[in-house]
């Protein structure tokens, strides 16, 4: 398949011409060209073993390498996960990215923090070794790399029409709505690199259909966007993280809650649920809205209409809570367990300024 | 304990004054006076059995009924169910109320409907039988009947008092915060037989503390209170029924999604979710939220929030989904499923106009 002028897509030899061409072919796993990388898997692959693994290093620190560390230790593999940062999940929350690793080496896995494979040995008896920073890790049936993925866009002949792309070669929307460096080609989905989220790419296409065939421009509106890890625990997220939100409002009211669920209290398991509303101390509106812990994405999915609503800590506060749910505790939270008081950079000020809740 | 006057309370013989008595005591299992209603259990007895039984009979439709349902068919106890009624939970979404009934049956509960029992009688191995206006249904170890609670209002002394109550022998609240008709003397709760629920219960405690000792006279507001039902599979609501929605504004949109979970498509269990979304048409605000099937009470806890606060449809369409989940279902509904046209009495027209949605 190549686009072969501005207006027509050859397709195995047969020429198709259209007024609009529209990009959203996606991307796909991306594996780092270190010595013995042919030798490890990617998440595509992992799917597909043959059998569940006695062991397995997953490399990454991302959602994918944490769904697929819950898979496998739920199948009860030995996982190993290696992690280049100090932290999983880069942009969560800073206490959710905690809560989320405690919990995970609580049900067995094992994190290799500031630990980059450098090369991948393979032994005489098939096993595969990590030769990291920090030493060898030896003994792996299975390596899974999920260390990030890259647009698809290789072959098919963008550059040639002259579609503009980034280093990292995703094409780049040149303006709001999804529209590419050449006039007639339009991009959404992955292969823009903007938030890669199916959900996200159904509403850039639907915005996009508004636009070129119901004459009614429309903007794919990134505010609020909600999303999940589908780790165990899972986690959910709507609006800002605490840093976010300290950094852009400097004045936030922080609402905390850390418990066992009723159905571990009766089955004895450790789990434990994390929640956390972020609210603006001068309008008190809910800026963000983070959870871990069991059902937190089906639990954030009807916060997030109210988020994205822009409602208020008071409308929270209104509403009856379902009980004895986990989600009611959102509705139930009466004492900030922080006040941060940052004035915003905008205002000129520079005094930080964070205070303990304690009856401030 | 005894209310000895408007501002005394006698407990075992010591005396106690106060400006204010809140009467927060609560209800009881009720169990009509039938012939053999000696050896029937209620729903705290059923929680003490001392093994589970092979079969019970559960007398009643209600939302204590339909739990225990659940509890016992899950330890694979033989379920019959005896419902006056033609449907289980009166009060709730008709729609509701079939897919629930149809979904218990089909995981082997037996419900029995319009079969009322007359008498239970005890045979010569201890085995009981239900004489109902059907027939008699034999061999049941354990009969448990859930026909309702009634407030816990006997011997306290508040007839003495003056204190007025409703024939089912609630006290009757005779303003918005929650005042008898003693001034002295308050109730909020099951005993007062508004809405009987926990965190209802809560929030009338919450505004009777704000109106008398923060010189702020609040009302609860019972608009948009969200209830669930843990039956199996759970129910969650918020807002209006359909019918309830039709009665008040006439012109209404239906959207329904009725589909096999993720999960239960990769386990093989013929779990199903239904959904139901009910919008004014006039004004596009969603005026109910009814869900039966897996997580539905945590996923309705922040529609609740969504709903109380008077978002639209557009709000709701506006916010992203979370992939995949079963709640982002409520987030996606494009095409109404039923266009309910039957202008409201108060504008005093009468014609009946229920038009299918295909393309109106």
């Amino acid at each position: 398949m190549q686009i072969v002028d501005p207006h027509t897509v050859d397709v195995d030899g047969k020429l198709y011409s259209a007024r609009h061409i529209l990009i959203s072919v996606g991307g796909r796993p991306f594996i780092p060209d270190i010595p013995g990388s042919e030798y490890v898997i990617d998440s595509d692959a992992a799917l597909d073993l043959p059998s569940k693994p006695k062991k397995i290093a997953i490399v990454g620190g991302g959602y994918i390498a944490l769904e697929f560390a819950g898979i496998f230790n739920g199948l009860k593999s030995d996982v190993h996960v290696f992690i280049r940062q100090k932290k999983v999940l880069r942009g969560f929350d800073e206490e959710i990215r905690d809560f989320v690793a405690e919990q995970m080496s609580l049900r067995g896995i094992e994190l290799h923090t500031e630990e980059s494979p450098q090369a991948i040995i393979k032994s005489a008896d098939g096993s595969l070794s990590l030769k990291t920073n920090k030493g060898t890790v030896e003994g792996f049936p299975h390596v899974m790399f999920a260390t990030g993925r890259r647009p698809n866009t290789k072959n098919l002949g963008l550059e040639s029409v002259g579609v503009k792309m980034t280093n990292n070669g995703a094409i780049e929307a040149v303006d709001e709505y999804s529209c590419t460096s050449v006039p007639s080609i339009w991009a959404v989905g992955d292969v823009t690199d903007r938030i890669n989220l199916t959900p996200v790419a159904l509403m850039e296409g639907g915005a996009l259909a508004k636009t070129l065939f119901q004459n009614e421009p429309t903007k794919p509106d990134y505010r609020a966007v909600p999303s999940a890890v589908f780790s165990q625990p899972p986690i959910g997220q709507v609006g800002l993280t605490e840093e976010q939100a300290t950094k852009e409002y400097g004045d936030i009211d922080v609402f905390t809650a850390n418990f066992r669920p009723l159905k571990a209290t009766l089955s004895g398991l450790p789990d434990r649920v994390f929640m956390k509303l972020i609210v603006c101390a001068k309008t008190n509106n809910v800026l963000g809205l983070n959870m871990c812990g069991e059902d937190s994405p089906e639990i954030v999915q009807g916060f997030a209409v109210a988020i994205k609503a822009g409602l208020t800590k008071e409308d929270f506060d209104s509403t009856v809570g379902i009980h004895p749910t986990a989600a009611e505790e959102f509705v139930t939270m009466r004492t900030p367990t922080r006040k941060i008081r940052e004035h915003p950079p905008a205002e000129g000020k520079t005094d930080h300024d964070v205070k303990a809740a304690a009856g401030v």
